[in-house]
């Protein structure tokens, strides 16, 4: 399992590469809730998502990157995510996005110069198609969740919300394949309660947690290309057994009215993922105990804001 | 002229009241200007704009409210943030706006229940109407930017911006009727070069600080609703005279590349108004000395985001 101490050789790694974003502490009234909500706004990080973290911290722990460059799967923000890692690096990158990626994702990964293939249903079809073609190409695999160097640069987010808002009790964010929450409950380490949210579409960390090991599960519903792993990681299932508090399931419409709360209230755009972890405060998915101070991770905003029209 | 004294007094009278809005520093090359950018986030403020701070100011140190409650004139944001400083405080707002006010201004201030009356062309027809509304009704008016409160109220956010940014040698921000620079000039008193953004369309603190007193200018473009006002506001005027180092006029192509740029890099909806002081720096409108560290105010974001659709 990483440690706190991966996570700050991270820090020091990717230093400069990424954006320290802000947290907005919101007032007991502004949502609605009762008691107030430290937003963290990882929405803002470069490439639109929490991504780049990991992405950047594999590759340049990596070595000597193969001619090749780097190859990634992904439902669209990790390989937006990789495409602005090995742009920023000056190295080649072929990302591979399964059919249920949105255009405003593919866009975006080839507004990043990279090579673009689309491939499967779902993550898991573009993954193995993206392993077959590593066995052609050489190239440095660009795992979306199950690394210790991915898990480790996603950590870093943690380390900052720590830094920034030190008296939080919980924290809720979203769980997909489980790096971001892998990479968090390794820094936390239990000192703060780690709330997993994921949709009802989308269950695989809740499942796994309630088998004792990663399961498949269903891929569905309106955060599937965010959210959309089969399984858990294997490399995070231990750090999630040993510190995430609970997993918790919201349906979309709790997912898509988060959304528009984060535009109306906030002026701020999430895509369904980058809104899940709001999405169980607002729908009593989570209710945070009596004397609480929750923190929440809005991870991303890469959707074509044209739904907030009215 | 306001003091800074003054603008303490209204941190303390609004605290709580308004958001603390976040700052997210920029490296050099992030937006391919070649120097480092602090931005405040106050788009992110209650009600979708600075305006709040104006408002909940000149509300707040009035004494007593009229039975009629409050009124007032605005191209729109002053409007929403009125009715929504009415609403929490639990009086009544009457918010006159006009033609060109766009629909999803015209939402915001009725989302917050006040009364909405669509009157003239421009602002200063609709501040016309409002005032022998308020001959009428007895209503308190709150100016959207020609009195001490708001002028106090906005120079807020000038000191919650040296404070979390103290280093910075110059900061950029748009104008309409003055209120804002007005109180950002009082605070910063000259210790932080204070440029103003106007669009060509709407010059009138250019044209003010030219003819060495508030004139008539045109009212036109893109950001004509936020930052229309015909003739800068007398209590501002002298503020601006001895502490804005200079006033720029931007062209509405640059305000829109500044508003795409903000979405693509940063996932940020600014309304034109809210763009057009960082459309300075792009467009060269603008341009910092070497070794400048340089702030930028993004003041609005009431805007439908269907536009940053592809």
């Amino acid at each position: 399992m990483i440690t706190p101490f991966d996570i700050d050789a991270a820090a020091a790694r990717i230093a400069g590469r990424i954006r320290h974003t802000p947290v907005l502490a919101l007032a007991a009234d502004e949502l609605g809730l009762g008691f107030s909500v430290t937003l963290k706004l990882e929405l803002l990080q470069h490439a639109g998502s929490f991504k780049p973290r990991g992405a950047f911290n594999r590759i340049l722990s990596a070595g000597a990157i193969p001619p090749a460059g780097v190859i990634a799967a992904s439902g669209g923000n990790h390989g937006a995510a990789v495409a602005y890692a090995a742009q920023a690096l000056g190295i080649t990158a072929e990302i591979f996005v399964p059919e249920l990626t949105p255009s405003a994702k593919r866009a975006r990964i080839e507004s990043f110069c990279a090579r673009l293939m689309r491939v499967g249903a779902i993550y898991d079809e573009a993954l193995a198609a993206s392993r077959l073609r590593q066995t052609e190409t050489g190239a440095l695999e660009v795992h979306a969740f199950d690394h210790p160097a991915v898990l480790a640069g996603q950590g870093t987010v943690a380390r900052e919300f720590e830094a920034a808002a030190p008296d939080l009790t919980h924290v809720l964010v979203a769980t997909g394949g489980g790096g971001l929450i892998g990479g968090m409950a390794a820094w936390y380490g239990g000192r703060t309660q780690l709330i997993s949210v994921e949709p009802e579409g989308c269950p695989c960390l809740h499942d796994a947690l309630a088998a004792g090991r990663p399961v498949p599960s269903p891929v569905g519903g309106i955060a599937a290309d965010a959210l959309g792993g089969r399984q858990a990681g294997a490399e995070m299932f231990p750090l999630a057994q040993r510190f995430v508090a609970a997993a918790v399931l919201v349906p979309d419409a709790a997912i898509a009215a988060a959304q528009r709360l984060l535009w109306d209230r906030l002026r701020l755009v999430a895509e369904p993922g980058g809104a899940t972890a709001l999405a169980a405060l607002l729908c009593g998915a989570f209710v945070p105990p009596q004397g609480a101070r929750v923190g929440v991770l809005l991870c991303g905003s890469n959707t074509d804001p044209g739904f907030l029209s009215v």
